[in-house]
Order: C-alpha cells, then structure tokens, then sequence
C-alpha cells in the first residue's frame, strides 16, 4: 500500500461538514466517492480534523492508502475533473507509511472573518459573518493575550461534546501559540481572527469569537476573560459564532 | 410622485443579469416584485444599465416613482427583509424629478478579476475568472494606454448588438478615462482589472479582458491593438471573458 497526502481546498457552504454522513452531503464523502471512481475499490480518506457543516478549508490535509501506484499529478486532475468546483485537490504526495493526516498534526490555524457593515456584502455573504453595529478592535486586541498559551479551554467547548473531543486524555487543555485581530484586506469594515494552536475542542474557535465579540461590542468587559477561563463553564461564555466565519487555513506537521 | 434612487450590491451568479426576464430570475425583477409589496402597487426601476447573466455589482444605482413618501430607511430595511441574502439594499434617497438612474449617468467603474493559480481556489470561483499559466502583467500594462481616451471600440463590440447599445447615436465611439492592472489583496495569483469609462458597449469590457489576457499569455502582441481598434472588426478581437469575473463597482453622475 502507497500513504498519499491530499492537500484540499473547500467551500463548505453546500456540505454538512467533513465527515461522512448518512443523509448529507460531505467533504469526506465527495473525495471519497471520487477516490472509489478513480481507483476502482473504496478507500478510507483520514482529514486533520472534522470541520463542521458550512466551514471552509483553504488547506485541509488528508491522508489515504492506495492500492497501486499512480502519477501523483493524476490524483490533483483526476480528482478534480469529477469534483464540484466547490471542492479543489491543491496537490498530492507520496507520505511515509506511518503518517496519519490526524494523529500527526501538530497544530492548526484558523481565521475567523466577520463583517461589521451595517448592511451584509453579498459576496462576502458565505464567508464572513455579520455583526453590524459598533465594534472596538483595541478591547478585543488586549483581551487576547490572556487566551494565549497552555489554559482549560472547557469554557469554550461545545456542550455535551466532552466524551468525542476528549480521547487524547488531555482534558479540556490546549495550547493556543498565536491570535491576532487584523483589518480584512480588500474589504471595508470586515476583521479578521488568525488563531493557532496545537488542537482545539469542539466549537472552541467559534465560541472564543463570540466571546471575545462581545468584548468588542461593550457588552463583556475584558477582566472577566481570566474569571471565565477558571470557571470552565460554557454557560458564561459567549454565543458560538457563525460556522460560515470559519476557515481551516493550514495544518502544521 | 417621489423620486427614490437605491443603491444596491448583488451576486449576480444565480441571476439571468439585471434586467426582467420571462423566464429566469433577475436583479431587477426580484427588487420591483419586493417593492410592489411594500408600496402595494407596481413601480419600474430604471437601473443604471443592464449586467449580464452571472455580473456582479458593488454599487448599481436604480431609480423609480414612488407613490407615496415612506421613511428612508424604511427601503432599505424593509427590501432587505424581503429579498434574498445576495441582493441587498446599500441605502435609498430622494432625488430630483429629473434624475434618471441610466440617462443622468456620466460614467461607470468596472473590476474584472481573474486567477493565474493552477487551481482555482473554491470561494472565488463564483466572483473570478481562470486562466491558469504564466501570466506577463507588464505585457498587459504596457497595452492599456492604447486603449485610454476616446475610441471606436467596435471591434470590442458584442457580435448582433448594434441596434440595441447604439441608441445614443454615438456609434461605437466611447472614452475611456482609467484603465489598470493590479494584483488582488489578500488572493495569491489573483489579478485585477480596473476600468472607468463615459459608456460601455454590450460586452465591451469582457472582450477587452479577453483580448489584454491574450497578450499576458504570450499569444497576441501589445502592438496590435492599434491596428485591432482601428479595424472594427470583432473577429479579430480575443474571446469574451466569463462573466462571473465581472464586478460594476460605482456609477458616476
């Protein structure tokens, strides 16, 4: 058997998430499919990480075993001329047996978009969440490097989920190496978040966004982040923000 | 009656362009269906000028006679609510009797953007064009003065269309007064073209775009355009680009 890497591209906006699912169309699935076509038996792609229903990936990497050898560009043309265009093969390489896309990552980075414009740009529409109204990027800017390095991020895990994000028996901690807070090039009155880290809970990004937002919109005050943190408790965490704002933009390795 | 001019920013690519259609949806046809609900009773909007199956725009500017006087705001909310996510209402005001959206205009600015990447990446598919390979921008920038000031520009002209853009009895003549190349924020090999001119023939723009990435390419040289312009003949122009990479950015009065 031959590990190959698939670097990949998605606009999650049509699809229930990355992993395989009965009743919706997936990312997994799509490649998946498009794999069975082109190599004639099913194979099992393993991505990074399980994206959730209208995320986006401008670098998802994913691994497979093929049966046979093939030209590594036949898998980035074959792929892509049955894909939708929504779902991109950027490049395939032949990987050491041992590499798992998921068991060896190292860390991840995200970026969060959001619009404050009172009115929704609509070709920002699924890719970029809307929170018009006032916003001080300065009070969520001091806010952040509280949240940096080694903390118990269960304040900001998804409720119920402990059981499925839990399995590397690290509990609730993560190590988050870097978040910033940037004006959206291109685009009027659109930030950006750049968050990276060495794995995340579930919905942890998109609740420390709704969080430290309501920094930036006067509603939280930014002393109560360390009070939060401590608390490990999801109910006084802000809102899970939009998953259209959200971008897996590259895995380290 | 009251003179109402709208603002308006759309995705033009689930749309049969701006104007109504029998058989299609459309900008215009979707925003007076809206408007004959709010006003209880049908209005014409006169846009700007008429995009294409699958165009854009950042500001198109319409008019039409309201019957009543509303509150402002009140168009822009209420339309807002009623209309899809990829049309939406930027702002209304009251205008002069006189003005009409198409026939006040003194100039328009278009974008026109494009990918060179081997793969085009899925959340500009819908709002940039692909030509992927090696790409000259100084080719093509060396070509735009060739073009700026005023010209015949009927070999730029859609094919059949002379009847329907030469109602103003200016032939195929137009000026135009900004013409550019520059490398998209944010978007690795992405490009843009921006273009600002008195008028516009039907086509014109995609089929100077078609023409100037034919010079970028290596495949037509920058001299030839003197000749191409001064022969009038569309069959020796390059093809028209596609639609979607098309943006109508502002209108001007």
């Amino acid at each position: 058997m031959i590990n190959i890497r698939l670097a990949i591209a998605y606009d999650g906006s049509a699809y229930g998430g990355w992993q395989r699912q009965f009743n919706r169309p997936t990312i997994q699935a799509a490649i998946e499919d498009a794999l069975a076509r082109m190599l004639g038996e099913t194979v099992v792609l393993h991505g990074a990480g399980r994206t959730d229903a209208g995320v986006h990936a401008r670098e998802m990497v994913a691994n497979f075993q093929a049966p046979v050898r093939l030209p590594l560009a036949a898998y980035r043309r074959g792929l892509n001329s049955m894909l939708p265009a929504d779902i991109r093969i950027l490049a395939a390489s032949e990987v050491e047996p041992s590499f798992h896309a998921r068991f060896s990552a190292r860390g991840k980075t995200y970026h969060y978009c959001f619009s404050t414009a009172a009115v929704m740009p609509p070709w920002r529409r699924l890719y970029s969440a809307h929170f018009p109204g006032p916003f001080v990027p300065a009070a969520v800017r001091a806010a952040l490097p509280q949240l940096l390095g080694e903390h118990d991020f269960s304040a900001f895990e998804a409720a119920g989920s402990r059981d499925r994000t839990r399995e590397s028996g690290r509990g609730g901690v993560r190590r988050l190496r870097h978040l910033s807070l940037e004006r959206q090039q291109g685009e009027e009155n659109e930030f950006r978040f750049e968050v990276t880290g060495d794995g995340f809970l579930r919905h942890m990004v998109r609740n420390l966004v709704g969080t430290l937002l309501e920094i930036g919109r006067g509603r939280r005050e930014v002393a109560s982040l360390v009070e939060l943190l401590a608390s490990g408790d999801r109910s006084r965490a802000g809102p899970t923000a939009p998953a259209c704002g959200l971008t897996l933009v590259r895995v380290d390795y």
